[in-house]
């Protein structure tokens, strides 16, 4: 028992950390309903944001993971709508991908003023010569997404994988769902998190989980 | 009617998106039971995570958001625990105040290894002569936020404000209920949400509450 005003013990090894992460995960997250191999991805989505119950608006289109894992493997470009989600990315496990952030790309605010939309969204008009074959993880802006499906609309080259997990309370549920009604007719897979719920460290999980894990490292192979 | 398989309209006026996302959590959240100086924090906690009830698992203690505010005036270093708060943090709002990670600091594997601890808590000990009056944003890492405490119980000194929101299955309830219990001994006001949710985004989010909004940014002065 530990006194009143004392901190308590914690677990201060960080294999133990992990493994006691997934397993708790495991325990108390029912995916089976999921494909099993988008399980793993899953599992670190809810690593990400501490909520089991973000499964039940997980979605995730049948070739998303084989895609965007040979994708990664190729070396294929990643493509973030934010620095925060680039920040999210574990850089040894996508050694080979380099990950792209046109946000404070000096161009940027001028095409924003002559497209008349947000600077995230003007930002993508700049993934366009990259695009083909990319893997884009967008966590923070749903006119991002929203300018995405747009550009592939409009003849863009094809993604690998579209993981769309905008969040927040103006255009996340509706471009969320444009995506998974939308992706499916590009023939590209995707994965998103339906609802307002969402952000740069579920976005930066979903690609890190598709990653291969450095052997000797911290991180367990999982599943 | 958007017919099936077209792109909704959507809202691309960045002001006009802040404005409707603020409205609508204004109409959904109950901030009245929080202090008043302490509600542009909470909305932009639920701004950064799109869930209106996580202010029920906020807790700021009474001189939280004054003396986060004070600080950032003059211009004390912000210390966090990843890049990603980091990254989530507005420059312009915080012009004066330089944000500082030691996370990727040379020297923390070792210290990691010496202490028997994870290479969060590791970076912790080097904000120690820094840590005086400063604002700590934790996001990420319990352990973080569990050596922090030990540093300061053992006569660290105090910061001007601990922003403790890490999260996760392993010690992320256990350390923000460390945070609020012994804070208040030490005389540190303090921000938390209890709980497994957290993160960085809404880390970073409560640092922009309290920082000044630029004259003539796209971002309205909130409330």
């Amino acid at each position: 028992m530990t006194p009143p005003g004392a901190i308590p013990p914690y677990e201060r090894d960080p294999e133990a950390i992990y493994r006691q992460s997934f397993d708790t995960i495991a325990a108390e997250a029912d995916l089976s309903r999921l494909p099993a191999d988008v399980r793993p991805l899953a599992t670190r989505v809810i690593h990400a944001c501490g909520m089991v119950d973000v499964i039940d608006d997980l979605e995730a289109s049948p070739l998303a993971a084989a895609s965007g894992r040979a994708a990664l493997e190729a070396g294929a470009p990643i493509l973030v709508d934010t620095q925060m989600v680039a920040r999210g990315i574990m850089a040894h496990r996508v050694r080979r991908a380099p990950v792209i952030c046109r946000l404070d790309d000096n161009r940027v605010p001028d095409l924003a003023e002559a497209l008349q939309t947000t600077r995230s969204a003007a930002a993508v008009d700049l993934w366009v010569p990259i695009l083909d074959d990319a893997v884009v993880a967008i966590g923070n802006a749903p006119t991002a997404l929203f300018r995405l499906l747009e550009l592939i609309a409009d003849g863009a080259p094809r993604p690998a994988l579209i993981i769309g997990i905008p969040v927040g309370f103006v255009g996340a549920v509706e471009s969320k769902r444009a995506l998974a009604t939308l992706a499916p007719t590009f023939d590209i897979p995707f994965v998103t998190v339906h609802g307002r719920r969402g952000g740069s460290a579920m976005a930066a999980a979903a690609v890190n989980a598709l990653a291969p894990a450095k052997t000797g490292s911290h991180e367990p192979t999982w599943p």
